[in-house]
């Protein structure tokens, strides 16, 4: 669909709304009624953006929240060149999750629309940009003498994607970010050497 | 509630009968009639046995599968006292997580009686269990001289729990196990030194 720049805006405004709706709540039970009273749209602009609907719009504002969640960590994620730079990249992700506490949008959005193919691309497509990250993060490391060869950046960067999932995990279980500090500080001591 | 020998043998009936059915499918829409039809029980044995009724009997079942999350890993989990026994519970956890691939019965539960306060003491309690035989594990290899004293059991057996629930969780979204061998591997070789 092309979309003028006033199309592009107003889809765009729809996508942030429902965002900072399902972020403010816990949208379980959410309706497209729900997010046009929030977002001031007709039903005809949200299915002339969203024609297929719920899900469609579902999958644009998980789409949008994947992206928070890597910018969230930027400019360290982007540039993990130093081991300051990683720590730096260690708290951020701490103190990130650790404000989202028990709510987890993009947990309950993939709740809603979840096991679709197009969820399953959103998750997919987060955890292989986010994972590159911290790869070449590893490699320029390595490059400049601070991590040793024999360390394989591709094993080590799903590592650190697989701890970070799990301690979110444990985090929205428990409430506590202990065992997400946990995998982080073991990982990077195994990263240090 | 005291039940009779009999009693205890027909509650267990009725919620291995549920675990096996929502082990079978996927039961996201699954109600009390469904497990009724499934387990040849009556309404009222049903709210005899489980008297708080649907909340009751699944949390009863996620017990049950939380159970079997450990006992699937035994006896390599509870004997941790030898690098051969951590590779074969390695080995199994990832045995385990493959062939149930992408359909997590313990997940589904909890999606069914998340957040309730009964749900999360069946999770924190699943994962207090399953730390704490990694961490006696840390603690006779250091007192064996196999693993080296300056890591912290504590911390690292933390890690690992983290890591095994992500990398199921990356499991059940792209259907690889590969975030889950990745992170056990690299945990391996960091307790290896």
């Amino acid at each position: 669909m092309a979309l003028t720049t006033k199309g592009r805006a107003t889809r765009q405004r729809i996508i942030e709304g429902a965002a900072a709706y399902l972020r403010s709540d816990e949208p379980a039970g959410v309706t497209l009624d729900d997010i046009r009273a929030i977002t001031g749209t007709s039903k005809s602009q949200i299915f002339h953006y969203f024609p297929d609907g719920k899900e469609e719009l579902f999958l644009a504002v998980a789409r949008h929240e994947a992206g928070r969640v890597l910018d969230d960590q930027q400019p360290h994620l982007g540039a993990l060149t130093s081991w300051a730079a990683w720590e730096r990249w260690r708290d951020s992700v701490v103190a990130r999750y650790r404000a989202q506490g028990r709510h987890c949008p993009l947990g309950t959005l993939m709740g809603q629309v979840g096991g679709t193919p197009g969820a399953q691309e959103v998750i997919a497509t987060l955890l292989n940009q986010w994972q590159s990250h911290v790869r070449k993060g590893i490699a320029e490391m390595q490059a400049a003498g601070l991590v040793r060869e024999g360390l394989d950046p591709d094993r080590v960067s799903a590592a650190f994607i697989a701890g970070v999932q799990g301690g979110v995990l444990v985090l929205l279980n428990t409430g506590s970010v202990t065992h997400l500090e946990a995998v982080l500080d073991t990982l990077l001591e195994h990263l240090r050497g």
